[in-house]
């Protein structure tokens, strides 16, 4: 099966960042075959689309969040003790296999519908996980939790990797969801938990290992209470700060520690939003990525976003870092795509086959439509995406060579089942948040 | 002519900004005549909207941009001195009373189909963006500007005030334009010519003045080069800090400053992406709301920002204050919202007339569609309006009692040749951009 896409702006996030007017993309199977610029050439029995002049660029990566957090969108906004006074009970009380489904295709439709085509995910019954987005027909970087705060869906250390092993042993060789373990943060995964995860990692070296790091001042404090140390050297300590590390945040490390995690060879996960709406400040992005760390962005769990929608966050990537840099000149618009996508891929180690539209890479692409009077007109195609293109742009979705969104309608998930099964669990999220109030 | 719009998640700005859930409006001729809950009243010949739940609220207020300056958008990125090599150059060159027509128009459409109904606008032939947005049907406080800098449109002061003559001659007592002056900023329009300014001001107390007050470094460093002060005090000393300025920016301004301000009784244009992506800084919007200074949500010229979309400053506008506070309190959606409806109308002088839903008042209205999939489920319906709704989202807009737009259909401009005209005047440009750089 061949399908052959013309008339495009093509971004290929190849290395050079070139946007290839009237150029083509010739798809066969699960695989880009060929791009090129001018006419398309003719194949008989081939599907095509004409893309109309719109951008045809990599499906975006999103290295960092928690999908079927979207349930918890917008609940408890504005307070700042809402981790312990909300999201830990009522984790606790309401995470079950059937709301991490509910959640997951919440978060499934938005993703699609916003062009994200990959996504590192970590959360609880992450089996669940996988299974959802395996059939919403995107890619998962599927991180099984490991913490000691009584989590939802293990009292142990030990259940956490018997949940762990059931998932690798699922989706082990599976093309687009990629079992991964992901101890939760230095103060909730203490150097015996994390020793014994780089212990597990060096067994399964094809298994990514994702974690939180240097996000919070609390953080900062029990790092230094518990081991004298800082975040990045904790993990470091464990053994864990390593070559494919899936680090999400690194907002509190200094330029010794940027060294350090250049030479160990670890990723990072930017979560621009989260982050400023924390009010917790904003990452070194410049100097992590001057020093040769790939760095993604990222949109964190819907509960601190309060969206899965990459394009939301390309705005505050680039304006953090000109605010930080007191300059226009940081993070220009080409940079923030290719954190996006190729970059992004990086950070899950799948740039190989993943990021950007080369021939022998897997075909997952987007369309974005450049009809809107707000885009208009384009004298920069980067900073068009950037600053002026929105979710609600993307119209086809593309993921292995199949489509999972034409024209805005995505073909792979029920939309109005997966809407009323989010409501149902909302009204009883409401219940619950009512009766921590009146508690007061 | 009656309308009633029925069913609506109603969010009618009023000042304990209540949600009212199955709501309704009624609109008589221009003006709201009630709004209510439960079941809307029978009236026989009125034209019915049901609006299935979605949000309704007022039409959002700009109160700072330059919309012709949509011709410019992402020209010149991420280049420190772009004020120098591109922008004031090519305006010069450019900007004629066709130019103006062409950028205001496709301004205009972005901002209907964005749900704006006012803006506050600065530029040159200022009578024609008058003429533009009255025949696309929303309001405009239409400031001309005067400037000693060889703007556009006049070779001297002189001449700067007899274009504001014939722009209040056109427009006085006009519905929806409202005629202004607009001396540039301290450091283009000296004391003696904002002191002309205010003079002229007092017999024109109907004509409200706009300036760009506290915006940039070397703003700061010609005040204290050429007054030893500065620009809240250069503005002081000209006489024209007073009741109803309506100040753009004021980045730059001290704790002391803020209580000057607040007892003149100026009002302050927030631009939160422009100044972030210039790499500014924040303004001290807390600071300044809470000394009584109204702050309104603004866009600034789109070649700053980079659209006229008032969604995408709400979550900066709220992350900035955060980010600044270290905490996730400051800055509610709600009073983003506020600042965009309510508070915005204030900053023109126009809150006794617009700015939210309540009977006599004009009838300028959106509807916000919470269908998408990144809205659900919702807890907190400003918190949705302020990080995860978009300008796409608005689906109708009304002003004064008159669709402009009904299922993301612009009715009152001609879109393909709106946006024809516009990739005209963009091929000009960059062929000059193109001299320019060869140039180096």
């Amino acid at each position: 099966m061949t399908i052959l896409i013309t008339n495009a702006t093509l971004i290929p996030c190849t290395p050079d960042m070139p946007v290839i007017e009237h150029g083509w993309v010739r798809i066969d199977g699960d695989t880009i075959a060929a791009t090129g610029a001018g006419p398309a050439p003719s194949i008989p029995g081939a599907e095509t689309l004409d893309a109309g002049e719109d951008i045809v660029m990599p499906g975006m990566v999103n290295p960092h969040c928690h999908i079927a957090m979207s349930l918890f969108r917008g609940l408890g906004e504005d307070v700042d003790d809402r981790l312990f006074r909300y999201v830990l009970p009522m984790e606790r009380k309401f995470v079950t296999p059937q709301m991490v489904r509910v959640g997951t295709a919440l978060g499934a439709l938005e993703l699609i519908e916003g062009g994200v085509t990959t996504v590192a995910d970590m959360y609880y019954f992450e089996t669940e996980v996988g299974r959802v987005v395996d059939k919403a027909g995107f890619r998962v970087v599927a991180g099984q939790t490991i913490a000691d705060f009584d989590p939802p869906d293990h009292k142990t250390i030990d259940a956490g990797f018997a949940l762990t092993e059931e998932l690798v042993a699922e989706f082990r060789g599976h093309p687009r969801v990629l079992p991964s373990i992901a101890p939760h943060a230095p103060y909730s995964t203490d150097i015996p938990v994390m020793r014994r995860v780089a212990e597990w990692a060096d067994r399964n070296p094809d298994v990514p290992v994702q974690i939180h790091l240097a996000e919070m001042d609390s953080e900062m404090e029990w790092c230094a209470k518990h081991h004298n140390a800082r975040p990045v050297e904790v993990v470091q300590r464990a053994g864990l700060l390593r070559k494919g590390l899936i680090c999400a945040h690194c907002l509190h490390i200094n330029d010794g520690e940027i060294d350090i995690m250049a030479h160990a060879g670890v990723c990072v996960g930017h979560n621009a939003r989260s982050n400023a709406k924390a009010g917790r400040g904003i990452a070194p992005v410049e100097a992590m990525r001057a020093a040769g760390i790939p760095v993604g962005v990222a949109t964190d769990g819907p509960m601190s976003g309060n969206t899965l929608d990459m394009f939301s966050q390309f705005g505050p990537v680039s304006m953090f870092q000109k605010l930080a840099g007191h300059s226009r000149k940081p993070m220009p618009g080409k940079e923030v795509i290719r954190m996006a996508t190729i970059e992004g891929a990086k950070v899950l180690g799948l740039d190989h086959r993943l990021g950007s539209l080369e021939a022998g890479k897997q075909a997952d692409l987007i369309r974005v439509s450049l009809a809107p009077a707000r885009v208009q007109p384009i004298y920069d195609h980067y900073a068009t995406l950037v600053f002026a293109s929105m979710a609600t742009d993307v119209q086809d979705v593309m993921v292995a060579g199949k489509w999972l969104m034409r024209g805005r309608e995505v073909l792979t998930l029920e939309r109005s089942k997966v809407l009323r099964d989010a409501h149902q669990v909302a009204t009883e999220f409401k219940a619950e948040m009512a009766r921590i109030d009146a508690r007061g």
